[in-house]
């Protein structure tokens, strides 16, 4: 069983999971996942078999559960950092806090070829991945024990990737993310103050200073952020104020799957195909609606390394000005 | 001139320092920095005119000013991330804060032969180089204009090193970064609960309970923190309490270098001279000492790689307990 472990001092938690370690890398020392043929990959669609059976799917009317036929298939991670039986058994161990490692680790197979870039995927394909995140999400926060989900992608090596196929996944975890709850706090203290989402006047604020400004359609607008972290960092939020992802309508849903594939186009075609990660922060899973936190998609390409300076500081360094790197993802035609 | 930018919903900082982009990544595409010639290394005896004038020096009674005969020399950063010259000229631009990368960004070149693992270097190579950082933080606190200075070490290419030969870094910043105002704001609220540092019962608890020790002198102990976030993560504190690094008199001074060395040589041979960084996390510079807040050195190993998950959340996935890498590390002969 996992264990988490919460750092005394700035109440970080850390998952200690010594199964993980013995994770093959699939890929060997030195190859890139990009490398690994089709017909290994336990996530191409007749490999139905390779990975544990499935949780959800969009496949064929009538197409039997874990064969072929589909266009998207929910599994639980094979190496989970969280384990989903048990209870959490809280305590303390002199000034520290621990609870056991329970939470949910489920991976969302986009697409049944091997593709491996998230900008070769079809417009439909986006969707019914968007659709099986917001389905599983509704799922798994009913459940009692998750305070909040952490939907992710890892593209590349460098970014984390051990397998090459397309593929998100979704982390619940027992406790609320530091970094979340620090957004949040930071969003309710301008809200205490100002009486709005501070979100949205991002939003408005870029819609009409346009020099950070990616994409702006009805429903939603992609910006590189003011203080962008890495360069060519893209976020996407919906204009409408709303703070939880998984309460979105259909209707909005193909809004952003439109605008997630397009900004993902422009990435990959402004940098070459980089490494990249994207995290979906959305309200947590304990409480309601919030006036005061607005859900966002941040894409972080890999591009930099981070030194002693920024993990010693939380400081970033940036060689790429947001205004920029905007011009830049604007000229490619998505 | 570099800007510096805060992110209004976190309060973190970027540096957008763009001339940093065009820096020689000496070393070239996928070759290690290890492989590079000492002839041609900007840090080596004899080289000395390769790199900006130095600032400060430990070196042979009556040698020259940039010339040879030294065991540590201190220089400006070639590309430095924040500028020496000029005012902050804080301001707004709409909802969001900028102002002018005004700083320090020094170099501790360490030893004048070109080795490139810390823990080669002698005893006294690291207590002079440990008396330099002193000197200069004690130095820099008088500029009225920085609020911090944040001492590092990257060793090895993957931890961001882009020169092999031996060296620490010294950035001052004219702000607290975020990293460490989160562990004052949770040491000071430990100390209002509690009426005491909570360093120091880290300190007592990691020496009673043993399993995590790496080593304890009269004046410092050196544990794997019970939440590492990396294998094999090691912190070194004062055992007497004490806010501020560049307050340590000299012999404290000489106890520190000899369990930094001893640390790091059991580090490098544990795990086969990974890539590492080391963060001096000490008091600001604005206001006195502090009683609730205790310097220590965090040593984090670069040998797992950090996704979505954990750039997403602020949660970290470690798969090896602390408990375990102590006794690997215990074992070392250093």
């Amino acid at each position: 069983m996992p264990e988490l472990r919460k750092d005394p001092i700035t109440g970080r938690w850390v998952i200690f999971s010594t199964d993980r370690a013995s994770r093959p890398q699939s890929m060997g020392e030195g190859k890139a996942p990009e490398s690994q043929r089709a017909e290994d990959c336990p996530f191409c669609e007749g490999n139905e078999g390779k990975t544990p059976p499935e949780i959800y799917s969009v496949r064929e009317w009538g197409s039997a559960t874990n064969g072929p036929k589909w266009r998207v298939r929910v599994v639980p991670n094979k190496y989970p950092a969280l384990r989903i039986e048990g209870e959490l058994e809280k305590r303390g161990e002199g000034i520290y806090d621990r609870m056991n490692g329970v939470g949910a680790h489920e991976v969302f197979i986009e697409g049944p070829r091997h593709l491996t870039t998230p900008a070769g995927l079809s417009p439909s394909l986006l969707l019914d991945a968007a659709a099986a995140h917001r389905e599983r999400m509704r799922d798994l926060r009913r459940d009692r024990r998750f305070a909040y989900g952490l939907l992710f992608k890892n593209v590349g090596r460098t970014a984390g990737a051990s397998l090459p196929h397309n593929h998100s996944q979704l982390i619940a975890t027992p406790v609320v993310p530091v970094l979340v709850q620090h957004e949040m706090d930071g969003a309710k203290r301008f809200f205490d103050y100002r009486g709005r989402c501070l979100f949205c006047d991002m939003v408005q604020q870029e819609i009409s200073d346009k020099e950070r400004l990616v994409e702006a359609g009805d429903r939603f607008v992609a910006f590189v952020p003011y203080a962008a972290r890495f360069p060519y960092e893209t976020w996407i939020l919906p204009r409408r104020h709303a703070s939880h992802f998984e309460e979105l309508e259909d209707e909005d849903l193909a809004a952003y799957a439109a605008i997630l594939g397009s900004c993902l186009r422009r990435l990959e075609k402004a940098l070459g195909n980089p490494p990249y990660n994207t995290m979906l922060h959305s309200g947590p899973w304990v409480g309601g609606a919030l006036e005061s936190y607005h859900w966002h998609l941040e894409v972080i390409p890999r591009v930099t390394t981070a030194a002693g300076f920024e993990w010693g500081s939380g400081f970033y360094i940036n060689p790429v000005l947001p205004e920029l790197a905007a011009v830049e993802l604007r000229k490619v035609v998505p």
